[in-house]
């Protein structure tokens, strides 16, 4: 029923056509990607894993979801033979640094077997997603003696590690956390406060639990700026295997719309009196500026986490539709037609693929992006792509999230009443999905990170350099008859993106208001732009390789493409009109003073 | 939490504003609507019911849903005693017929307060509101002597019925069903089939439980033109209280996405052999004539649902987003602020507004048409009514459906991470709502209903009648300088809506599929403008009133009726060009031979 059939052809011509593979494979470390019969392998190899052992345990951990007792929490049964078997295969440790036993491969590859992973068992991939977010934020920030204890044990898999951010009263606004963390006489320190919402907070599927926690140090300012980072592990260092535990429990679980399988804590420092030991990673009060570093991976993610469950929900609504009989054909049958010829129901597939397609370009285009920016020899060329990151980056995880939260309905509607039963799995996805357009920054957090750090901040620079690329992929899309209108509808949407982006130059400094009720209208039509863009090259790309000779797609894959880019054109591109007037004249209804009073 | 402030200012103001109030209340039977202060005391009644009973009761059925045991049945703790208080009130038989018990109310008044209840607790009301179309149905198809039986006791509320439809293989295609009813020598039947997705199919709240059934009689035409009506008791008619046990089983209940309070049962007709024992409503093979006659006032409360659930999610997160305290105001403040002072959460909660505003209008509108429809005495008139409604119903049931997923999921997105938390009740009315665009008629089948039977059978006819009203009221707001960009916008809308049908008359001969394929944006947009029509015409009695001095409406609701039509003039009607292009120029890619073949 819940068949993820994993789009190794896709991933292989996205990886190749689109994203920059040739340039990130000259990047150290990334041989990987040059050699194409290891990157096949890799990824088949994946898929192997996800369709055989985190596929069959996705619906059993939205069944049987992770419990708490007192004694801690116990996650789904089956889910500690998966995470063996993930760790023995080093599947946890693919883009860990390679001086801890990490692989260290390039995000771009590491991208596309992730996407593999979390479409099969999203819930699953979150306890080894923090942990790689944590090693990041180790390698980043604490010192050797950290290191040498903590990484390796991270990077094996043998330990688990969290990220623990939110407080009640801080959630958007991080800087607004109370917790706190009191300097001891031999350099550590004693935590003491609540965090929840904490991700595998606790769990039995490792050893040790490293927490990765934000803190305020007696005296510290006020805001994000008074926040360090802390160290705090459930069971504390000790010659040999296993310390004492540490102070600090997980209070309970949070009963949640879906991620059943992965346990939502709340977790308690110091409760016991004498506080959790925490040891500072890098220095006092400059614990925000390592979790930034982070951020744009960490928001990168949760983009791809909507590539993903897309994925997954079409491959299900696509099964569904091909073997569901219901109804006679338009054209006239005796017996009863699978649902997928019914044109309505295609409209629907196609809305959800071709919209999935865009997503995955614009993630893997930014994996790369990501590697080139971080490892290019050249510091112009490294600038050049961090400029790009870091542009796209909100408009990704926001744009993402969002269109995964209609992609996967859509696979609901399509199931019809089946939908609505849990154990069809048809709801799973969007129950799963509809958290990511909340965490790690809401959409709402990303369009003003769009808006006031990406456009205003460089005077548009960086955006016009992005657009600047568009028109030269919509100038040669325009040259080919077979995707003229692409290229028409193209043209329009880019030049909506220009006039928001011209009306926030000149209304920011009267009514900053006013563009900030703007910023997520204009994050959704930049979204849809980068999509645009990317289904424009990839049929560029499908054309192409229609006529070579030596093309490695199939036929129905590449006339696939080009029909999904025409369809991206005609249903999805036109919508972008709508967002330039709702974010250009929009504005003065939201901000009215009468707009909320009864 | 939970809180659901029944909107009863607003009510008001669409009832006499915008809904044909005075025309209806001059009907028989409509004394109740003439006379203001009657109207408002029922609709204040309501409320009081609404807000201690049922409301109180809606988290509790999401957490404590009904179950299943072999001997039947029982519904969530507390739903007992709020039947009992809710039938004991009258507030089940509203609309039933006066001469069995019923009050015999008009639709404009019944389904103002349906979404009052339906508001405070869905599934609670899906048993009544099955038991008032049951009643319906009877009263349309039933002999004297079945009415005279069954309809007493289905009024008071003593007993409760349900609709049997869908089958596995049966849903959308309700013709493909096959139940089979034997005719017996006393001129009963014999039932022997299955049937799914039974709302209340098995309960604990009446003494007994009147089925619906439809069958097919041994040698019965194929199709929907085989299809019979019969009533089947749980409990046969005996002379006194309560028969023996008729041959009919709940073998089991769905475990859903939401709507948990309401069982939706498996039922299994003659499994121990003899069959069980029905009566034939009207004639054979006429059964689903009667069930159509129903269908308006089913999509209709469909529509409706929506509505009532948006206006929920509205009002929970207007709460939460007034108390919430997080991050600073853009213009800078030194202590938090409730989110409602950030632009996107404001743009978030006028979108949901407006837009529930505008379903509301469009449901009053209906209910108002459909009373006239059915009961003005000018046959000429009558037939107008009919035609508007007839168009109306399938636009509405779609639209609103549709619409109210999104609003009901922005609910949860200014919710934040307490969002997906099902203690927080955010989620509630939006997986309660994911139902609504699926059954009585998916989406995909409201606008196939809408192209075939409504737009091309006609010529358009009713289409055009409909959008010379649009354009009256375009041209009023036209000439009010305050007006003039949301009659700008209905303008192009409305012109969209032309353009598309153009289209359709000319495209539907030769490319049918093309017409079909393009079904869903064509009702979605003339959704938009349905909405954008009432909005316009919501703007111009509010600033009517704004200079009137007798105004019964406060100056907040007034203005915040002006701001929800700007809001909606700016955000909403402009996605209609959007729509219009998908529908004329989408549908290629939808049906290309290529489009999924991967």
């Amino acid at each position: 029923m819940n068949s993820y059939l994993v789009p190794l052809e896709e991933a292989r011509f996205v990886l190749r056509e689109l994203a920059d593979l040739d340039r990130v494979a000259q990047l150290p470390n990334a041989e990987s990607l040059a050699d194409a019969e290891l990157t096949e392998s890799i990824l088949t190899e994946a898929s192997r894993l996800a369709e055989g052992i985190l596929e069959p345990l996705n619906a059993t951990g939205d069944r049987d979801g992770a419990r708490w007792t007192a004694e801690g929490v116990t996650v789904t049964p089956g889910f500690k033979d998966a995470y063996r078997q993930f760790i023995e295969g080093g599947w946890n440790r693919l883009s860990m640094p390679t001086e801890y036993g990490g692989q260290g491969m390039p995000m771009l590859l590491s991208a596309a077997v992730r996407e593999i992973f979390v479409g099969a068992n999203k819930a699953f991939c979150m306890c080894p997603g923090l942990t790689d977010a944590a090693v990041h934020a180790l390698m980043l920030g604490a010192d050797d003696a950290l290191k040498a204890y903590y990484l390796p044990r991270l990077v094996s898999g043998e330990w688990a590690a969290t990220m623990n951010l939110t407080e009640p009263q801080a959630g958007s606004d991080v800087g607004a956390l109370r917790t706190r963390a009191v300097p001891a006489a031999d350099g550590t320190y004693r935590v003491f406060g609540q965090k929840i919402f904490i991700s595998f907070g606790d769990q039995d599927l490792t050893d040790n639990i490293v927490h990765l926690v934000l803190a305020r140090v007696a005296g510290a300012p006020e805001g994000s700026r008074g926040v360090s980072l802390f160290v705090v592990p459930k069971f504390l260092p000790q010659q040999g295997w296993q310390g004492a535990r540490n102070d600090v429990q997980c209070a309970g679980i949070e009963h949640k719309v879906g991620n059943h399988g992965s346990p939502t804590c709340t977790m308690v420092y110091g409760a016991a009196g004498e506080g959790a030991v925490g040891w500072l990673v890098g220095e006092e009060n400059k614990g925000l500026q390592t979790m930034f570093v982070m951020m744009n991976q960490a928001r990168f993610i949760v983009g791809m986490e909507g590539v993903a469950l897309s994925e997954r929900a079409y491959r299900q609504a696509l099964a569904y539709a091909g073997e569901r009989l219901q109804g006679r054909a338009a054209e006239g049958s005796a017996q009863p037609v699978p649902i997928i010829r019914h044109p309505d129901v295609r409209r629907m597939l196609l809305s959800m693929r071709s919209q999935t397609e865009a997503m995955r370009a614009l993630g893997y285009v930014l994996a790369g992006a990501l590697d080139l920016a971080d490892g290019h020899p050249d510091p112009m060329v490294r600038q050049e792509y961090q400029d790009f990151v870091d542009l796209m980056i909100p408009i990704f995880k926001g744009w993402a999230s969002e269109t995964a939260v209609e992609v996967t309905r859509t696979s609901v509607q399509i199931h019809g009443g089946m939908g609505y039963v849990l154990e069809s799995g048809a709801s799973q996805p969007l129950r799963d999905v509809l958290i990511a357009p909340i965490y790690e920054g809401t959409t709402g957090i990303q369009a003003n990170d769009l808006i006031a750090r990406k456009v205003l901040r460089d005077g548009g620079a960086s955006l016009n350099r992005w657009l600047e690329q568009v028109d030269r992929t919509q100038t040669e899309a325009a040259a080919q008859p077979a995707l003229e209108d692409l290229a028409s509808s193209l043209g329009e949407a880019v030049a909506s993106v220009r006039l928001v982006a011209q009306w926030f130059a000149q209304a920011h400094r009267e009514r900053p208001l006013d563009v900030f009720a703007a910023a997520v209208p204009f994050l959704k039509l930049a979204g849809i732009v980068a999509g645009g863009w990317l289904m424009a090259r990839a049929a560029l790309a499908a054309s192409r390789l229609l006529d070579a000779t030596d093309a490695s797609e199939s036929e129905s894959f590449l006339r696939g493409k080009l029909v999904s880019a025409r369809f991206y054109a005609a249903h999805v591109l036109p919508q972008t009109g709508a967002l330039a007037v709702a974010a250009m004249q929009g504005s003065a209804a939201t901000l009215d003073e009468w707009a909320l009073k009864v």
